[in-house]
């Protein structure tokens, strides 16, 4: 399998499952509904740790453009391979967020709260405030490829990779994950963003293009100078 | 022993943990009475591990009609076998059930909402829709098979595989299974849905076999559409 | 070190922490109050799954007299060996409810509610039926001592079959606690309540001496059947 | 890299992401308010089980001036390196706490409630008694130890050993953490309280100097005592 295909099925799952758990917990009448931050943590956990599970030995499971950009910084990626991951990376999330659309059908038909709509595909800050949410998403995605890098450099036993890269996502969310919904990856916030913008939902409202551009440059940000970092360090 | 019995006591020992789980959030004055989302999907996750680590290398451990006629259609399991596996795998549902009542009993006398009851038995959807419960079974089911056939052809240390496919069950629940519940196993709505049927519960109403088709059609056209699309791939 | 040693230490490092996180949850002005069953099933699993890495190899970790008749029964511990175990593991657990008592002194001073303080310390029926809490008791050992025989025939990578006990006391807290909270264990259950009956407790009330039988016999009687069961079968 | 750099940037890690959540979910309009104590207790369990994969191999991850007295009581660190150790975790410990405020900014600018500021940087006791608090602190913190050097004794496969720890600072918080916030770590408390000082803050309260020692001093005999009595029966 090309690591194109690996790319975006990998993203196309882990979008599917974290937005899922989002649907879960804030679209009306679920099962889940209003079942918490342990539910979206651990969710946005396992989403991440199964695909890592299926397709890590493919393409490494960046799934993240933060996460190729970061590798491709320190040599750890050609170049011109970060295109085509970051392309499959988009369309997967894009197609990710279509299908959470069909999984939650009569949820969306129903649902009349348009910030609950829009929660379910993009981010949002707690607190509005540019200097404040760049920050939160530079240091949580700083922690993501520094943790990353890290686990990649211990040796484990077959399989454990995957559960302890699911335990990074699982600890982001629920330290760091507050104040603006820990995008930490570009293409898990824009890719639903675009979907938001196109899906014949009811009653969705604005997609908040004014705050989308810190959930893709502040990850970037934070991904590039963690993996720097790390390789200055170690 | 035979693949028979190891199919059977594997899906009543799920299904007794799993119902059991029900049974402990909805039914009234249990101590884990209205625990939450959390509660339930952890435990269905476990009550799928533990019959994995016990009978995984006896039979495969499919415990599910959907597994069974998916792993068929891609030549992993001998069509001859694949009546057996069913038929072991409704006994142990059923039996699974008539041990949750046993072991709720005074619960079980004292309650009288029959949604509880019956939701304790068999799935139902959390808004009717036939297309949309259709479409959230079949995504549900899909990744299920898609995700073990995933884990299966990955390397893994002894003893981690049973504790990657419990994290398959949980993020399932966690993220899709808000809309109807996921059974995602026709063997586990409907053998329950059956002794619902037959077991003298004071306050019981209808088992609502209106719905019983689709927990038991969406799931194993999912399922078989995941095997044929993963061979396909892979 | 002695086998007698490893049993004591062990039953009282489980008590001291399962005992304990029933008094985080229960006892009034902690920080867990009120933090439901997810805290009290995740804190017994580990409080079990710990003592168990460290004392599995000295004596088989057994801390369970249902455990130790279990494995006499079926020829696994000499008969000679069974009185040894279970006086060290009620030593233990006496001791580990006076550590509990310890560790929540100011919460013990100012608790008003003599059925918390209690229900810190042994278990107690959610609903009282003579038949139907020895049942649930009975069914709930049962799976104790047949998931457990499963797990010790399981290849597993050092480390991962203490995490596997820790996965078999979560799944049946979580799915059969709900009815007795699940004792599954008479020194977890008995040693306890001989504390209660005498520490210096201000406003605690009777030891409800009158249901203590049910989490002594019931696991006995399921531990042993289910030893017996397994042998048969496998 | 030094051991001083390791143990720096790992007590810095657990403090960014263990004071995290505390932020996470007791400041006001965070996505993780309010969430519950298995979502403290979770994220602490992370938040020292991820620089342990990271740097437990170069210092030991120590990350805890009671481990390191504790294991120099033993003879398994040089006393020389005791000071170089504690200091490396006092730095990282102040930074990580400047990290929280970084990454929770406009949450800290609207926060209201001191006693919620103070919280999200130091211990308090849910009772204040200093017998009671400082008992609480000794039992918790000679668990950790005691269970540590339990866990270091036991055969691994690699990569389990930081889930295993991962699992000791789950249940100690889970069972031990409710009367007093389980510091069992004076760089922990100390640290972060120094930060909770000299931080711009708008409307924090008193630093609580009063209590201070008592996640000090408690802990470092705890874990001594633990080290030495592990030592005695092993």
């Amino acid at each position: 399998m090309s690591t194109f295909i690996a790319e975006l099925l990998g993203t196309m799952i882990l979008i599917l499952l974290g937005d899922g758990v989002v649907a879960n917990v804030c679209l009306s009448k679920t099962k889940g509904n209003n079942s918490g931050w342990i539910v979206i943590t651990t969710g946005w956990a396992l989403a991440v740790a199964i695909p890592v599970f299926i397709f890590g030995t493919i393409s490494g499971a960046h799934f993240n453009p933060a996460v190729t950009l970061g590798m491709a910084a320190i040599g750890k990626l050609p170049w011109a391979q970060v295109a085509p991951y970051i392309i499959a990376q988009m369309i997967g999330a894009i197609l990710g967020a279509c299908l959470v659309y069909l999984a939650f059908l009569p949820h969306f038909k129903e649902e009349t709260n348009a910030a609950n709509i829009l929660g379910t595909f993009a981010t949002g800050p707690a607190i509005r405030s540019t200097v404040g949410n760049f920050l939160t998403e530079f240091i949580a995605t700083f922690c993501l490829l520094f943790f990353i890098l890290g686990i990649a450099n211990t040796p484990m036993a077959d399989g454990i990779s995957p559960i302890a890269v699911g335990m990074v996502i699982w600890v982001i969310g629920l330290t760091l994950g507050g104040p603006t919904g820990y995008a930490i990856n570009p293409a898990r916030d824009l890719g639903p963003r675009i979907a938001h913008a196109f899906l014949p939902i009811p009653n969705k409202g604005s997609s908040d293009w004014g705050y989308a551009w810190i959930p893709v440059v502040a990850p970037i940000c934070g991904g590039v100078v963690a993996c720097l970092t790390y390789a200055a360090i170690f």
